[in-house]
């Protein structure tokens, strides 16, 4: 387990449990205002996640290990049974390509399944989405002990990143941003360059504000700017998350890191990604299988309603890509790190 | 010189000269708002380049052009020489990186050291202003006939383009635009692929806007999306604009365009730089020699007036990125094309 645990930032909240509720930090509407919204049952939290008020394929999951709990709570004493399972189903079809929603919902139903009354189901089902939660955050500080041992960084660098990967995405400290938070308190961190990240802005927009409010050096950039960043040398890694991780060491996650990857491997940088076990899929042989979601073409023609391009112009907006394991360095869990990943790597810790 | 011209749309005109002043769409508000801005000295004209009234290599070199002839129209009968050479200085130091401004600006000074009389100063400096915007609007026409020898499609096909080089950044008809309403005249264009091109979406808001206008088939798409776009196999040329080349081949170009070279070079995708030779400066032995422009982090941070990013937070927002020859199939010119651009066949045609 990590060092220092007791005197670490562990970064800002985004999903606060209340028992009957779940509260999420309008992730939408940052960094303009923080907005807490109330998800009050599983279809609340379903709703939640399609429309993105929580992202992150970490937080994802435990948001969604919450809304099972929800449902054996609003759950009626009739057909108890029929409810938390058709809950279940709603929240498998939030969003499609994160992996770590269906594994989070599979866990949850391996508990209701052993439960032998609604009250037991009710308390049961609490307990593991709290679980899931802890697991998450004590996952995100073993994940930057093995990530700092794959760097071993002999002097303070600076990284690029990509999305946001931090607690506003995951349970807390983060994954490829709580790397990057191990490095800035081993005093190993010079500075983060953040890709904006489009259509969505997940980099300026959050992970921007969050290493602000914790007084992690960080730069902004467009993600066009990525390539003469590498070019001039100002990065030594390339750091991001996944939301799906397939047997062969394919990386589903957040379109644009299919880019970085082959830039990295271009300049000579290091491309690291850093997930939770619960990404990885290995009922999956390559990335090739992943379905990738995507989202309506008004993300990239409006930006809060102002019109960034001529109406109904036709968008491809595909909001993840596929990274093929070759141009990967190091998959990071917190079962350890696969270098070079492929199958055999993948299988010696994940079979 | 180019086939068909009379039956040839020529795209959206983005300058007009009006003998005392020069009118100019307003790039900065499309497409929501179609304003024109009387820019009516040379004062003005340098101001619109530098606040990306006009912006494209091409179309700052004719408006420069225009305002040396203004400053002429407008000087007094005492010291004119001396205030037509301070116009000339004052937009010298409108914009610093596309070369098509100081060579324009050469070419007038040149024509100005020949006159006599204030009178005549202000006759040849309008006539050679009106000269060097038809003759680009005809590099144009040229270089789309080089361009399709080059990629010799034998079927319809998609191309993917970056930011806006298109009528509105040139005299007409366009660059890289050009070559893609060109393929598109022949029939043997499917679709163009457009990055949005951050900061300042000269993708959605200028190149869509052209080709949806003149109806010639453009999906949009974030800059992150070219990597997945290339490995689809949709598309078999990435086709670009620059700024300023030098004498080796390498191109500086809007911010982003070396990404898209290093990922077409990756995925076997053709790399074209479609420019007039005035962008062309043999002065310079390499890219590295290039003044590349940083503007505000405002750029980045806000969206009309809109925060999309913490206040105040490190922006590293520069306007062009250097693609090495190296990574470039062609540069074309209305000179005709180097392929595999090096030393020895830039010199062959612009020594």
């Amino acid at each position: 387990m990590a060092k220092h645990t007791a005197n670490r930032s562990m970064g800002t909240v985004a999903l606060r449990w209340q028992g009957d509720s779940l509260e999420l930090l309008d992730q939408r509407l940052l960094p303009a205002e923080e907005h807490w919204i109330k998800a009050e049952g599983a279809s609340g939290v379903a709703q939640c996640i399609t429309d993105m008020v929580v992202r992150g394929a970490p937080a994802i999951g435990i948001s969604a290990a919450y809304g099972v709990a929800l449902a054996a709570r609003h759950a009626g004493a009739g057909d108890w049974r029929a409810e938390v399972h058709k809950a279940i189903d709603e929240l498998a079809q939030s969003r499609p390509t994160a992996v770590n929603l269906f594994w989070a919902l599979e866990r949850m139903k391996g508990v209701f399944e052993r439960c032998e009354s609604l009250a037991e189901a009710t308390r049961q089902l609490a307990a593991e989405a709290v679980h899931i939660h802890e697991e998450d955050l004590a996952a995100n500080l073993a994940m930057a002990d093995h990530a700092l041992e794959v760097m071993a960084p002999e002097k303070a660098m600076s990284v690029l990143t990509h999305c946001n990967t931090g607690a506003l995405a995951t349970g807390g400290y983060g994954t490829a941003l709580g790397v990057i938070r191990r490095l800035h308190e081993e005093k190993l961190l010079s500075r983060v360059y953040a890709d904006e990240t489009r259509p969505w802005l997940q980099g300026s927009r959050l992970t921007a504000w969050e290493l602000t409010r914790d007084n992690i050096p960080v730069t902004l950039n467009a993600d066009g700017a990525a390539a003469a960043i590498m070019a001039s040398g100002k990065v030594k890694w390339v750091v991001v998350g996944a939301d799906r991780i397939t047997a062969n060491g394919d990386v589903a996650n957040k379109i644009g890191t299919y880019n970085l990857a082959v830039l990295a491997r271009h300049h000579k940088v290091g491309f690291m990604v850093v997930a939770p076990s619960s990404t990885v899929d290995m009922a999956l042989a390559s990335g090739q299988d992943i379905p990738i979601e995507e989202r309506d073409g008004t993300e990239v023609r409006e930006i809060r309603g102002i019109p960034l391009a001529p109406a109904g112009v036709e968008v491809f907006n595909p909001v993840f890509d596929v990274t093929p394991a070759s141009l990967i360095d190091a998959i990071v869990t917190e079962k350890g790190a696969v270098r070079n990943p492929n199958i055999t790597g993948m299988r010696a810790l994940f079979a």
